[in-house]
């Protein structure tokens, strides 16, 4: 695909500084720009980079004033960096546009599928399920058994969705995710050992999980993660779980059984929550911390494992670091005591 | 499906108090209970629920005493708890009671497999294989060659199982998790950087692995995990690692090369252990703990990053927020010495 | 297959002790040699074994004396632990030669496939891909559009590849292993608030990932993986990271987003790195570490979560589990200053 500088400006309401018919195909940094390509200038320490980047066209702000002259045609927007935000959604949507259902895909004929969606070779809807419209199921996907996917969602290739789980519209899973495995319980003194697990996961709307995280379901009822829900790569969500509107969890976060997070949370990478608690909403907890107790008071950042108070860890770590010199002190006075 | 209150009765060795042609289809919570499903009460902190449940069924004990009337029939067994547990056991093997080989799996016809055996769409199994009776293969799951699979094992959607591997009888693999990828090993130094992982990994009978783990070959010999061995979503067991009978890992352990691991241990979530260690059966290791030395003694309780014993760490981590006022009080006594 | 001591003797360029016609179909530890196995004696703790083990075969060092008989042929060379090696990798070769193309693979007619390749069972190269000469590609691999894979790279089942990903010659990557998933980038305040993650991801030549890793596209531009990187399994690595030539990363490493890192840093298991940072080459970091700030200087090993230096963070952790009697000897002093 290849778009003019016209085009563009016409697409971003914005006007143009040099050559109207300039043409690129593809989107750049401005630092690594090279001919044919779209870039912009939003950050005002890369504005030496306009002097002397490669790139064909560069989207800059309404007021830049130019102290030297430039190569590229410019594209004079108010935001640029929202103008070029446009541009990358522009390009992911047609580059991810995919319909049809391969020859090779296998769909139940029990299974209900709306319009226009798109199945990949191999892939595997099974009796019972739901697909909405315009869904996106990539190869090797498996989606069990009665298993219900809104509108406009994407299965990314070889995501597994285990039978009786739903997820919401416009929700974008990532390949190798996980969804509705058994949670981990098991009795080890009773006759039958493992609790068998015949709840399921509810996943909302706008929900992302990104590559090989997994979500177990529930022993009985839902684990739930709500609307807006964004994980990173490698989380782990344990049966009964529930995550409230809009929490963000960075890679590798682990939440045991039967917690409940409250909205807004902000999780950062490698962050342990034990089970059965209740964390209050916009918690933030920094990477590789440890959350032992119920956080009862919203909003507040939890650090350390057992995590605490982040700025009274801060602190601590400060005399943990000076250890050795406090000792010392000690000593010090050990002897002039003597 | 539905049964009647008189059924279920009947296969609890059960009383019933209320309507024995009751009709449900589903299991609920007590607090959750729904019109046609049946609950339990075994905890008496929920006895609160039994007054207005709306589940048409509730299975409470011999000796409950009720203080004002109930909606639900009731039917009273030795052990609530337990009985409910044996209705879920029924569920999921109705449920699970898959059989039949889709024409769209693909097994070598230089494979063996048993009678009344599943494979899905997609499934693989390779030359040499041995699939033995009532074995369950989800779609897409690959069966390497001369992988051996014991009687009534279950491998859902997606597992991945290199060749030579042995998986016991009566097991549980989830999603996402692999079996037999190679070791870590390397030899910068070498003229061969790679050493060769040419050993297989022996998994035991009545061994459940959650979704997503990875168990690593061993170079040379076997990565073992023995009889009863539970492990949750995300665990990662390295090359020649051995774990003992009845351990239970929860999410994202870390075990690398070369340890071996005594039976009955239990793993709380995140914890890693370094290569080439012993530990001793019964040893307990709280959340993101890490052991780095071998540990000779039984029964051990062990926390921190490197572990120690868990009372005096937790002693330690007491002092370690109260640092700040520690330090106050060194800095008191040096004015008073002054 | 079944080797003479003859055979492998030439091979070895070795001398034979015992009979040259002695066969052997598989290779076995010292300690745990059975009839019809090789072994070998390079770690003098381990010559014990050479009077009493039931291998067949033994490779031992020219200058080894022995003070006993012994049952087992021996082949004598200058470096029994690198003919061992030697003898793992040409069996391991054998066992992973693989060609063909199966039936049951789809290969878009769009893709340029390389010479003597192996394609499993529903494996799927799709649109544009370009694959080089005996690349192995297991079954239930999916390669995206316009990927490239070099020449003589194993995929083992069931990697997962997204368009535009662009892997090296002589790679390895284990089962489950997702490659090019988007990076985790939101901007919550916006009115798109997934900001596209249009780069991709090039992995160098010589590169293995283990089982279950994640390695996310770049936002623009591209996450790089340099030449000779080794990854074992589950380590996430976040959007446009850089990763240095010859870098071994153990089991579960974290590295968030945009940050770089020199060559020939060797991080153990549970490692976590923030995003945006830089580190010097040859940093080393122990395990379940955390790095926050950039490492300017290299070769330096870092330790803690915050890390620092490691030699400091060890003799403060040595007072950390100290702290109870620390804190008694303040007292002391209180109450001798009273």
């Amino acid at each position: 695909m290849e778009f003019t500088a016209q085009q563009i400006a016409g697409v971003l309401n914005g006007t143009i500084e040099g050559n109207p018919d300039a043409k690129i195909s593809k989107l750049s940094k401005i630092e690594q720009g090279e001919p044919g390509s779209i870039s912009f200038l939003a950050n005002p320490l890369y504005t030496q980079y306009i002097y002397n980047t490669d790139a064909t066209l560069v989207i800059v702000g309404k007021d830049l004033e130019l102290t030297a002259p430039v190569k590229a045609t410019l594209i004079r927007v108010d935001n640029p960096g929202g103008a070029f935000a446009k541009l990358l959604e522009m390009y992911n949507q047609v580059k991810l546009n995919k319909s049809g259902i391969s020859k090779h895909a296998y769909i139940s004929e029990n299974a209900t599928v709306g319009n226009n969606i798109y199945a990949g070779e191999f892939a595997v809807v099974s009796d019972g399920a739901k697909i909405g419209n315009n869904v996106k199921i990539y190869p090797q996907v498996f989606i069990g058994e009665n298993v219900v996917i809104g509108d406009n969602t994407t299965l990314f290739a070889g995501v597994k969705i285990y039978s009786d789980c739903v997820v919401g519209k416009d929700c974008i899973i990532h390949s190798g995710t996980v969804i509705g495995s058994d949670g981990f319980r098991f009795d080890p003194a009773a006759e039958i050992k493992k609790i068998p697990q015949i709840g399921n996961v509810v996943i909302g709307d706008d929900v992302e999980l990104g590559a090989n995280c997994a979500i177990d379901r529930a022993t009985l009822g839902s684990t739930i993660l709500h609307n807006g829900v964004k994980f990173d790569n490698l989380v782990h969500i344990a049966h009964n779980v529930e995550v409230g509107e809009n929490c963000y969890f960075a890679a590798c976060v682990v939440v045991a059984g039967s917690t409940k997070i409250g909205p807004g949370c902000m999780f950062s990478g490698q962050v342990g929550v034990v089970g059965h608690l209740t964390m209050a909403g916009g918690t933030i907890v920094t990477a590789q911390s440890g959350i032992s107790k119920s956080i009862p008071q919203t909003g507040t950042v939890q650090m350390g494992s057992p995590a605490f108070d982040a700025n009274k860890y801060r602190k601590a770590f400060i005399h943990f670091r000076n250890l050795d010199s406090i000792v010392q002190r000690i000593s010090v006075l050990e002897k002039a005591g003597k």
